[in-house]
């Protein structure tokens, strides 16, 4: 029951209109957290070129001992849990009180802000929903001090960090040489790849939906188009300001980033790039595909229109040479009253006249190419 | 009475295109005040950490002790009043003549002016209306002196104020800490924060929309979109010259505002960048929703051009066999004038025709797709 | 007689591309004055605090004699009249010939030069049509000098300068007590607060093409549409270099322009921008009453082929049925043939089968919604 | 013959995409001259304030004597000729490979370059094509050097530089007395104004266009349209570097130009920007008239389905009425079998319940509105 | 078997989005080659002015000797291969992780990195794929060492470097006498120029769908239209990033560069500038077919409806009244009861009246401009 709430907030196919800031009137450094939010996990790595350690703590003071070692401590807090939580762990950390708003107070913009000693980034991630269109978005925060890192997710369940963490257990790469500035740019490196298997979907999504459009546009084509151009432009809103924010952690010089990990960012600079390009053409496509919808839509019309007319225009006149015959006109009074109908070759004429009609409405047809577009339905 | 033109003068739902700057060719300097502006109602509140008091001052001259004494002084003047009023206040603050006028001249665009020993500030501030779509929209000018504020609405009656004044009150958070700068600042972020619930609901209108327009397009939607574009456009105008004053504020160094304050505008600013990409996403989303009007109308005709399409396409050829034997051509005439007509299985075999027509077409329609739209509107 | 080609030329109404740069190729410093230019009429205003003339003069020469005293002199020259009058004011005034070229060969795009000892500022003017859409768009040139201001306007019958003229006359406000320069200001103000009128008789045309395009869209209110996004996109070519012509005035430091002046400046720029505004915000509900339109006519079709669709699917199955029985089978030969036709209660059994299916149809049709527009017209 | 494909070639009215940079891969300062170019026609004129001569040469060569002689040289190549040729004036004016490659290799963006005693400029000329939509475009490059001017146009018969060859022949105005930077500007200047007549022929076009797309759209006027919007696209193209072009010329402090020329050159500059101002009107009109198109059509079309309609909806009540009558039910079978027909008032009831329902309908149709667009049609 | 995945993945024409970065959640530094990458082919072309050898070699490390000497060495790598190779390649190379991944791991956005005594060029070569619409599509890498240049293709069938090749090979042009930077140069200029036949195959392209659509739009013209704009979004992914590289060429001081080089490169931007003007114009004349297309459509389906209105509105009032006179009414009953059936001139009366009704109706039409259209749709 408690998953509810949860996955309606969270994901972008079911609330639509969802991420939204929605702030209301309040005192400067006021936690907002929502009703619904998720009990905190606290997770702590500490670790250094020998050795390592991942526990789970209890309470945010628990991870007070750690922080000011030589040793990097990742503090992982996901789940937003409730507002005593959230001023212990600030106390610990000495955030101060406009900082822990920005973390706690969801959703906010990417950007980073730089504090003495500390070095403060919201960031926004997106999980694949498992193939389907819509995509999981949380936010993130990093707290980057000298020895220290603290991350703050929305909810504990899913992160694209594992690989991360796998990477710290197994020393794989040079990860565990590396100061804190580093695990912020692994960090911030999975989060900008994240968005690469989303937009993948919707690569796939808008190749399904070129093939729909142009083969059988229905109304369901039309909503899916909606779907995907609304999902771009909130993917959109998200991947602009990571970019500048990325850009500004390589441009302002903070010494909490060494220059070598500056070089790793400008890799990871490039990637938001190219994660921007391809949304930008993706709702390029997107909105060229609602012209396409239309003129599909108007292209069918068109069929169904000749359709009529070729079928009226044929059997209207021929009705009406027939009620022409059909009328009672005493042909007893007049020689001129219908003679036609005495005639011993009468019917036959008046068939073969019908035929005649109907050989001429459909060269005149076939000469304007109505038929064209029937014969193609076939082929293609 | 005095109500009715306030409302229509105020609300954007009813008068639509009222938010324009109808200055007349006037000397530099002069009041125009309408004729339907509210009396002015002074309030003042002085406070400092120790006390606060808060009167209803009956002329502008009243506050006139207060504003040199160390505590902060905050005037209030909501209600445009008459120009006497007026002029007696700016006498009072010894605002410049061009100052008067932004302030009372509305609307003006917000800016930011720095005259010497006074910071002035023209603010647009937006109340949402009770949850339906227009919102009240009215100038805030505020001008900041060394230990005073004053602020001067138009109108009385609503205002975004009330938690500051609470927060004076109560001395909650550390706004009696503070000098008038905070105060200042803590209005302005009340008035930015005033946007979120405004914009809320016109999120949610667009979702009611996207229902809407793919279940059942009518005129009233069409009409319904062009008006949340319409308010949209009001307010974007409004939200970019306002996070342009903050960025001034933040960045031209003035020595009224404080390097601590100037941080927390920080915050009020990205508040305002998260309000401008609001707005943008929803124009976005809005324009796109008349695409999607203009296509489910052309799907809604396609779909009634079908129904007529297969009506027609049936009947017409069936009418016009039963045309033909009820033409009256003389049987007796000839043996090849009708014969059919008095064959024994003569009926029955033209039925039995009509029956393999109306088949065929049947088949026909099928294979084209033309029944599939009609059977998904009934699941969808 | 003199009056129609003038008309013709200066309103945007009648003749509709007609704010064309029509330069042809010339020897820089060429005059090109068109034929139906007005005469030159000249009136020179001289004024200092104490004192002020209004003479009229016959020849440029006669104000040669006020230009160097300390007093202000403003002369205006209303109707470019012919090439030699516009040499002669050259000479008087010392003006380079590529300036003079500037303010005869309308219409020249609003701009700054700064030459040795004069500012020289080409502005355009419009005046509101009495209400109805077009307006009257003229060039204004003012040559700034120390103690003089010269202001050339294209045509002598209407400007908005009256209410300065009689702010001199009468010493109403600051003026007698300044210099050129604020004279140049005024002017230049009363040309901006000069487009505000105008804009709102737009305003309200889009308010009535609202209406208009909802309620019952015509071929008028198509080209109606057109006319004010055309009308706009004038008046937009005019704003925006305005603003930038105000912007370098206060920007580029002038000895001609005291710092006093720039201030006032500020204030001329502000209404600028707000101009632009509006006239961007016009221009984008303009094209969204575009798309309306197209939308409200593609409602009103669907409406059309409702109503055939409904009264060509219940009558053409009904009249095959008619048709059916109106057959000549004959059912002497053959009790097979329309034994229907000889049943006792073969009529009224057909009858009840016609009613039974139009109510079929009927109710076809409304649980597919298709008479709710109907009703709907009805109230809206 | 050699004429028709030079048509082809410079048309746009022809050959539609013609404007196309089509450089195949090929060595750096190769010259690809196309097989249809023209002989080249040289012309020299040597001037200064006394003397001038004009002379046609037969090689490149015989211009190297007067280009060092203090009188300013210009030497015009029309007609690209062959590469011998081109190499050969590439010697004689000591032109860097890259820059002959800019000259000879039409079509090259228009620029300026740099070089060591050499400013060398791309510019695009277009000549108005006698009224008719079309123009010419042909490419002319400048060279300049201290005393000499080379020019080398794509093309010897039409250009619009006769005015300056008179104004030199005649020693009107200041050109004698000037160096072979303002000879530079004269032409530059000759070439920019030459847009102004073009575009002229679009704004009475697009005024024309307008006429016709709200009077009788055709699938003529489509076609119109869109000839007009890639037309100004085209000019667009040539526009925008053209102004940029002068910009560098203006403000790249280069010895070879003076300071009084860049006075005339900021002339110049003003009038590039009103073209382009101009360009982007006429486009926002050309995609404006589209919509418009559009919406006419459907206006038509409505119009069409609203006679449809009203003739079916009349006719086909009526028709089942006369069916309902036709019908043979034997009368003497049964009283219940159509009695109507052996009434004494049953033909003229049967017309009357006809009248009936037309008048009806006609009430209904009339009610809906659907006359008001027939009468307007008549009057407008 | 090799060859069909290959093929898939490169043509635009056949896998559309394919364009993708495929990125996934991976350690930095890592390399992902796909399972389908080509065996490399690694040739080394050695020259200095006096020689030249140009071998294949079978192993990275051959190379190695080659890399220090004075000599020009361009190692051309076609082909991913596998890991490992790529792996020796970037020991031989000393390349830095990060630009191996950069190389390796494609598609990359152009971009130019700046290491310490080497340069990386990441650059997309387009190569037409006769004359058909797809293109092909690579990324080039370039290393630019002092003495060395390594280029890394995606597959060793095709690229545009033969030429190239050429030159080296009989020592034409000055290649030979230049470093590894101008072979840079004229690598980079090939593959820009590469460009220039694509986009006249698009050209081309354009204006046969300007003839098909307004001639006889269908189904398939949506379609190519379409995949049209599609593929100028791909190119023009591919062309800005490649622009802005060139530039940063240019502008970035890096001493492999020399400041000859530096000028060729110039001109190879502005090449790079001419392509992406094409590109953006291809791509609003693309767009604006789109319109054009929606409005033939219209136009198609207007003629279809009056076709149909026209012989509906004729044939239909004439059977009506043929309808009249085939009731049954007993006119023996009474004289009212059809007395025309029994006149002398009743049939001969009742044709004239249709013909006359014909005639009508005929005129109706004329007169409204119906038959226009057919008449020019002959012509035209």
């Amino acid at each position: 029951m408690a998953k509810k709430p949860f996955h309606r907030s969270r994901t972008v196919a079911k609330s639509r209109v969802n991420y939204v800031y929605s702030q209301t009137v309040s005192l400067p450094g006021t936690l907002n957290i929502e009703a619904d939010a998720l009990p905190s996990k606290i997770v702590l790595i500490d670790y250094n070129e020998a050795n390592q350690t991942q526990v789970q703590l209890e309470t945010p003071e628990e991870c007070a001992p750690y922080l000011d070692t030589e040793s990097v401590s990742w503090v992982d807090v996901s789940g937003l849990g409730n507002r005593d939580i959230m001023q212990r762990l600030g106390r610990v950390f000495s955030l101060p009180p406009l900082i822990l708003e920005d973390v706690v107070n969801v959703p906010e913009r990417p950007k980073v802000e730089d504090y003495e000693n500390q070095l403060v980034i919201i960031a926004r991630m997106v999980i694949t929903n498992e193939g389907r269109t819509g995509f999981y978005s949380e936010q993130v925060s990093f707290v980057l001090g000298k020895h220290y890192l603290l991350t703050i997710q929305e909810e504990p369940e899913r992160d694209c960090f594992e690989c991360v963490r796998a990477r710290i257990r197994n020393n794989k790469g040079i990860i565990r040489k590396q100061k804190a500035d580093y695990l912020a740019y692994t960090l911030l490196d999975a989060i900008i790849d994240g968005f690469f298997p989303v937009l993948e979907v919707y690569g796939e999504r808008i190749e399904d939906l070129e093939q729909e459009v142009i083969a059988k546009p229905s109304r369901q084509t039309l909503q899916k188009i909606y779907q995907v151009r609304r999902d771009l432009l909130t993917l959109r809103r998200a991947t602009w300001p990571q970019r500048d924010t990325i850009n500004a952690l390589i441009r302002d010089g903070n010494e909490l980033i060494s220059e070598e990990v500056r070089i790793y960012l400008r890799d990871c600079y490039d990637h938001a790039v190219q994660i921007i390009d391809m949304v930008e053409t993706y709702r390029e496509l997107a909105s060229g595909l609602m012209d396409v919808y239309l003129s599909a839509v108007s292209n069918k019309m068109n069929e169904v229109m000749k359709t009529l007319t070729v079928m009226s225009s044929i059997f209207i006149p021929l009705t009406f040479v027939a009620g022409i015959y059909g009328m009672n006109f005493n042909t007893e009074k007049s020689p001129w009253n219908m003679p036609e109908l005495e005639w011993y070759w009468g019917y036959p004429a008046c068939l073969a006249a019908m035929v005649a009609i109907t050989a001429g409405l459909l060269f005149f047809f076939w000469h304007r190419g109505w038929f064209e577009s029937f014969s193609t339905t076939k082929h293609d």
